[in-house]
């Protein structure tokens, strides 16, 4: 059965698993998304205020949003999402870093003008051992189990 | 001469130009780091609530990052960022549309800590039109043009 609103009760946690960093694919996203030196040349990278090739924030996120699609997601009335009020990255992130996701109900409350349709507020987390190296608190929208919305897919 | 810290003034805008989306570019992103049924299945896509195939969020924000490292972070003492305050996407995104890229510097402060870096507080804007697509508050690292900072690159 499909994860629906009802289904994200406040305080719910999702573990969503571990990614290892690869270094092409990171470099790769960062010549193409954030080509600043310390994402992408390993000598400046050295000089800068990481001390060596560091992923790109939006890589981060990136692998964070699969492991909370695979995870979460694809099993879910998911609607998509209007947005978040924090983004934080902690820390940075190197290649072969193994980093844990997660996902952590907030809040939930349906919506006042879409019937059929729950606001979910989550937070997102990936870890490096016991480092924080990306958070995250934003909404997701999903389909009632109840009634009115339709579901995605 | 590089953009420094002192640069960011209050009020400034700095216009990144226009990027257009691809559309096997769009895909290939969202098979991959978000692979939900609106963003890589044409057919659910358009019976979600965005009636067609939509980019990820988190694509839209490359695009965005992309024109904002060109026109501004490769010619900067840029430092990275720790994060920001605020997300949305207030409209989704399809293949082909032309989005206009701007960068709007909201507070300017030097590091209380870190003598040599300053914080400035920024606004991003993606547009199509008239219609705001993506649009973010977050915070930059500078290093400063009177010293101390260590600049990348």
């Amino acid at each position: 059965m499909q994860l629906a609103f009802e289904d994200f009760t406040p305080g719910r946690v999702f573990q969503l698993g571990t990614t290892v960093v690869d270094r092409e694919e990171m470099l790769a996203f960062a010549r193409r998304f954030d080509p600043q030196p310390f994402h992408v040349d390993e000598e400046a990278a050295k000089e800068s205020i990481f001390g060596g090739l560091a992923a790109s924030g939006w890589f981060t996120v990136g692998l964070w949003m699969r492991a909370y699609a695979d995870g979460v997601l694809n099993g879910a009335t998911s609607l998509g999402s209007p947005g978040g009020e924090e983004i934080a990255w902690p820390a940075p992130v190197f290649a072969g870093d193994e980093l844990v996701a997660t996902m952590e109900v907030l809040e939930a409350r349906r919506s006042r003008t879409r019937p059929g349709v729950g606001l979910v507020r989550l937070r997102a987390h990936l870890r490096r051992g016991e480092q924080e190296v990306f958070r995250s608190t934003f909404t997701g929208m999903f389909g009632t189990r109840d009634g009115g919305g339709a579901a995605s897919g």
